[in-house]
C-alpha cells in the first residue's frame, strides 16, 4: 500500500496497533465532538489563491522564538510513544531533528529526557510540564530540562484534571508493565499507578496565572502555554510575560464542547496583536490545513496524532515520512496560492465560508 | 457492559424494556423534530473555556426556591414509573433522596403521593399538576400534597390537549392492567382509561393565566409553570406571580416544531430578568449539557427520559448511577472550563455556533 | 398496518400504485431538489407557541373568496387520477364535497368535468385552466366550467413548456389506453398523444399578463393565479386584478432550483399587502405545516400528492381519511401553539431558524 | 439504458473506462473537497423565476469575443482524450463543430492541432497554454494555434506546479506506450516522460503577469486567462489587457480548498465591471446550472469532465448528445424562468440561499 497522504498512516495505525493503544491515542472526551470538529473546521475555510506569481523558488522556513526549523509544523507533546513504537520518544527525538524542526517532549514520555537528548544531540526540543502537586517534582523536571539543552518550556494549562475518555474507561486503559513514565520514577510513593501510568489526584488543579511567576523563577527557558482559546487568556498570557501560546484544546480529549482550535486562533491572535508567537495545534491533516493556520496567524502548528501514526507505521523512519508528505503538501499549497515564502502568507489569502 | 454514560443507560432500557414502554418513553410528537433537536441544539454551543483557575475545590451545589440540593440536576415529571421498574416512583423518590436532589412528582405517578412520601421521608419533592376538567379533583391533589411535604407545586402549561405520538398509536398504548394511575383512583366514573390511563378529555383545556390565581388561592406552595418556550408568556409569568418557570417543550411530545429548550432559554431569560427562577428540561445527556444550561441562565436542569432508564437499569440504584455519572461529569466540565463553583459560571462562558 | 399520518398513505401508495404511475406522481424536475426543499424548507421554521390560551372551544374554520371551509386545506389540481383510483375525478370530487373543503379540478383530468359536477353536487369547486394555443379550446372550457357552478378559475402561469422528469423520460410514460384526458377530446387533430396525453407543443407558451384581460372577457369568476414565486409578479398579479395568487412551483415539477414554497410565501404576503388572497401548494405532509402557512400569512393550503395517495389508499373514502388527518393534526397543533381559531394565528407564531 | 442526463453518461463513463483512465478525468486534489464544491454550490443558488412572459420564441445564441455560438456552453481545455475515444481530439473538435460551439484545445492533447483544424474545418476554437520553462516550445505552440486558424489564446494560471492528485499517485498514473503529448514531440530532450506525459518540471513556475505581454508580443490573438477566483487578480487581468477571463479552478485538481467557482464568479464579475468578458469552467451538469451562471454574469461556461463523459459514450456523437442535452435544458430553464433570449438573464434571476 502507497503512503500518499497522513490518512494513509492513519489507517495503518488503526490497522496494526493493539486496540488499547489505537483507542488511547485516538481518544476524545465524551462525545468527541471538539475532537472532531477540529478537523471539521478546516473544511469551512477557503482559500482566496492569487494566480501569476513568481513560485520558482520557494522558502517554507521559518522561525521559532528566534530559532530556524524546515518548515513551520513540529511535534505536539503527546504520551506514551513506546505505545506505538518500541523506541518510543528516542525514535521521535530523531526524525524530528534529521527533519530539523521542533519537538516537544511530554512529560509522560515513556523515555528519560536524557535519552531523548542523547538519542538526537544537537536537536531542537522544547519540554512539556505538568504541574505536580509535588511541587518538587515539576521543578526537578525544568531544571533537568533545561541543563539538557532543552530550548523551551511549554505549561500545559487544560488539565487540571484528565478529560473523561469513554473508551479508555470501557478499555480499563493502563500502561503495559514493561512502559514506565520514566521521567517521573521514584518521584511519587506507593504502588498505585492507575491514572495515565501516575497516582490519582498527583496533577496540581490549583494552578493559576501566579505560577507562572514560579516557573520564571526556576528556569532562564523560554515558557510557551498551552491550551489558550480565548482573547481574556491570551491577554493574561501576554500580561504574564509568557514567549507564547500554543492555541490547543488537548486534542479535543479535555472539555468536549469547545472550539475547534482553527476557529479559536482568530482571536486569539487578534488579542496578542504581535507581541508574542502563536502556534497552534489540532487538526492538521494536510499542506493545505498548516497554510490555513498560518493564513490565520498561526506561526507554527504541532502534529500530535499523526506523529504517532508515523511512529507506529514505522518508527522514526515512519515519522520522517510523514512530516515529508506534509513539507511537500505546505510547498505546493503555498506556491498554488502564490507564495513563495511564509513572508508572503497573510489573512487576505482565505475566507470563512457561510457554511 | 459499563455503564460510562447516559447513553449506555438508554442503550439498556431500549434492548431490556417492552417495545410499548419504550416506545412510550422514547416518543415525540408527529416527526420527532423537536425531540431531536433538543439535543442537537446543544451540539451548536461552543464552550469558550478559562485555563488557570484555582480548581482544587470544587462546589458544585446550588438552590431551588431556597432548598440546597447537591448538584444542580432534578428529576422531571414523567409517568408511570412502574413501566421501567417495578417499585416505579417510590424508587424514584429514594434515588433523589439519596442523591440530595429536588424530584418533581407527576400526577400521572403509579403510586400514590402518600407511598412516594413514605417511601424517602424527608426528601425534597415538588408536585406536578395537570389541571382536570373537574376542578375539585386536582384541588384535592394539591392539597393533599401539600400536605405530605411537597415543596413546590409546578403546574404543566403545555397539555390542553395531548400530543400525537405516533408510535402509541400504532402500539394501542395502555397500561398494563396491574398499573394505575393511582393518585386519580375514584376521581372518574365510569370504565374508560384509554387515554394514557385516564377517561378522555378529563383534563381542561380552557385553562388560563387567572387559574394561576385560583392554585394560589389552594395552597400556599410555590407555583412554578412548565412549558414556557418565549418572553411573551415568561413576562405572563413573572406578571401572575409565580415562583419559577421550567422551560420545557414535554421532551419534544407535544408540539412538533417548537424550539429546542436550550434555544428557547435565552429568551426566557432576558425576559425574566432575574426576577424569578428559571429552569429547563430536555436534551440533557451529559456533564457538559448542564453546563451550557447554566451559562446561558438556567438555575438548574430536570432530567426527563435518563431517569427512566437509570429506573430500567437497577431502578433506584440505577437512578443514582445516572445522577452520579451527570455530577461527576458536571464537576469535571466545570473544572476544565475554570469554574470552582456555580456561581462562577456566566454567559461569557458559551457562544453559539454559526453552524 | 393502522393509517396514522400521511407518511403511511404514501408508503401505501407507492407499494400498490403500478411503478409508471407511482413516478409520475413523485416525480419531480431535474434532481428533485425543489421538489424536496418544499418539504425541507418546514423543518427550518420553529413555532413560539404560547400557553395557558383558552383552547376549550376550537374553530379551525376559513373563507376561500367568501365561500367557507371546513378548514384551511383544499384539493390542489392534479391530473390523471384515474391512475390512482378507477372512479378518478369523481372520487376526488365526492371527498372533497363530504368533507367540505375546496376541490380544483384539473384541465387534465380524467373525469368530464360534467362527470365531476355530478358526482358531488353543490361541491365548492374551482376550475384549472392551461391557456392552449387553440384559444378556442380554452375558452369553451372556462364556459363549461361556469356553467356547471365552478366558483373559481385558476390560470396555471409556471407551464409555458413542461419541465424535464427523468423518470417519466427513462419510463416512456403515457396514459394507458383506456385512459383519456376526457374535458379536451375532440379539441385536437390527428393521433398523437404523446405529451401527457396530448398532443406535443399544444400549450400556449406565449401567453403574458395580458391575457388576464382576455379570461376576464371570458367569463364572471374570480381569477386565481398559480404559480407565482416572486414579489414582482405578486405586484404584477394585484395589479391586473386577479383575486388570488397560489404560490407554487408545481410541486417541485418545473423549473428545478425555485425556492420552496413556504419561503417564496413570504415575499409574496408582503408584496400582496393584504389586497387580495394568498395561497400555497407544496410540501405539506402534516397539520403543524398548514399552521406555519398560515402564520406566514397564506389563507389556505392545497395538497397535492397527499390527496393521491388518499385515492389510491380507497378512493374516497382513503382522502376523507387523510383530510380527516389533516384536519385533526391542524386542530391540536392550533391548540398546542394557543390559538382557539383561525384568525388567532399570525406571525408571531413562528420564527425561522437559523440553520 | 437510456441517456437522459448528464449524470447518465458519468455512470456509463465510470463503467466503462479503464479504472486508471476514469480516476484521471474524476480526480481532485487532496480531499476532493473544491471538485465536490464546484458542484455542491449550485445547490445553494435559488431561481427567482418569472412567470407569464411570452416565451414562444426562445434564442440562446450568445457570442464569444464576437463570434457567435449556439448556445453559451463551450467545451474547456483538458489532455488526453484518446483515454477516452480512440479518436481523441479529432472527435472533440468535430463535436463542438457540429454544435456550433467553441472548443479549447489543450497544449496537452493526443492529436496535433494541425490534426485537430484539419478534423473540422471552420470550427471556432480557442487554443490553451501551459508556459514552460523552454519558452521557445511555447512560443512555437502559439504561433502555430494562430497560423492554424485558431481565435483565441487562453493562459492556464493555475498551474506552476501539477497538484496531489492521489488516486493518480496510487495508480503511477501514466499515458499508454502509444498516445503522445503530440503536439511537444522533440521539444523536450531524453526520456522521462513520468509527469503527465512531460519530464519532470517542465512547466515554468515563474510566470507572472508581465509574462502575459511577452504573449501579446507572440500573437495578435485575444488572450484569455483561466484559473482566476479573486478580484485583485480580476483587476490585475483587465489592467494587463487580456480580453477575457475564464473562472476557474481547474476541476477543483490544483489547489485543495479554493472556493467554487460559482461562489467565486459573483467577485470576478463585480471587479471586472464590464471591461471583459467572464466565463466559468466546473461544475456544470445541468442546464439550470448554466444559467445560474449566466444570472451571475458568465457570458459562456465551459465543461471539461462531461465533455470526456460523451467521448467516452460514443465519441463524437456522444459528445455531440451531451452539449444537445445541456442546450435543450439551458432552453427549458430560461423559459421556464422567464427568459427568452440570453440578454434577459440577469442577477435578479438568481438568490444565494442561506443555508
Amino acid at each position: 500500500m502507497a503512503m500518499v497522504c497522513l490518512s494513509d498512516f492513519e489507517a495503518y495505525a488503526k490497522k496494526h496497533l493493539p486496540k488499547i493503544a489505537w483507542d488511547f491515542f485516538a481518544a476524545g472526551a465524551d462525545d468527541c465532538s471538539t475532537r472532531d470538529e477540529n478537523i471539521l473546521a478546516y473544511k469551512r475555510i477557503r482559500f482566496r489563491p492569487r494566480m501569476l506569481r513568481d513560485v520558482s523558488e520557494m522558502d517554507i522556513r521559518t522561525k521559532l522564538l528566534g530559532t530556524e526549523i524546515s518548515f513551520p509544523v513540529g511535534i505536539a507533546p503527546t504520551g506514551f510513544h513506546q505505545l506505538a513504537w518500541p523506541e518510543g520518544e528516542k525514535s521521535t527525538a530523531r526524525a524530528a531533528t534529521a527533519m530539523n524542526t521542533c519537538y516537544i517532549a511530554s512529560t509522560y514520555s515513556t523515555c528519560t529526557l536524557e535519552e531523548i537528548a542523547a538519542a538526537a544531540p544537537g536537536g531542537f526540543r522544547w519540554f512539556q510540564l505538568y504541574i505536580h502537586r509535588n511541587r518538587a517534582v515539576s521543578k526537578q523536571l525544568v531544571q533537568r530540562a533545561e541543563a539538557l539543552g532543552f530550548q523551551g518550556l511549554v505549561l500545559t494549562a487544560d488539565l487540571p484534571y484528565t478529560g473523561k475518555r469513554r473508551d479508555d474507561i470501557r478499555n480499563g486503559f493502563c500502561l503495559p508493565p514493561h512502559m514506565k513514565l520514566k521521567n517521573l520514577e521514584g518521584a511519587f510513593e506507593g504502588d498505585d499507578r492507575s491514572e495515565y501510568g501516575l497516582p490519582p489526584n498527583s496533577l496540581d488543579p490549583s494552578v493559576t496565572w501566579n505560577d507562572i511567576y514560579w516557573l520564571r523563577s526556576l528556569t532562564h527557558l523560554p515558557i510557551i502555554i498551552k491550551g489558550i482559546l480565548t482573547k481574556e487568556d491570551a491577554e493574561l498570557a501576554v500580561r504574564h510575560g509568557v514567549q507564547g501560546i500554543i492555541v490547543s484544546n488537548h486534542g479535543g480529549r479535555q472539555l468536549d464542547g469547545g472550539p475547534a482550535t482553527i476557529d479559536a486562533l482568530v482571536e486569539v491572535v487578534e488579542a496578542v496583536q504581535g507581541k508574542i508567537e502563536v502556534y497552534l495545534d489540532g487538526g492538521i491533516r494536510k499542506g493545505s490545513d498548516i497554510l490555513k493556520a498560518l493564513a490565520l496567524g498561526a506561526k507554527c502548528v504541532f502534529i500530535g496524532r499523526p506523529a504517532l501514526w508515523g511512529l507506529a507505521y514505522k518508527g522514526e523512519e515512519g515519522l520522517q515520512d510523514v512530516l515529508r508528505i506534509l513539507q511537500d503538501e505546505f510547498r505546493l499549497s503555498m506556491a498554488l496560492a502564490g507564495c513563495a515564502s511564509v513572508s508572503e502568507i497573510g489573512r487576505h489569502l482565505v475566507q470563512f465560508s457561510k457554511l
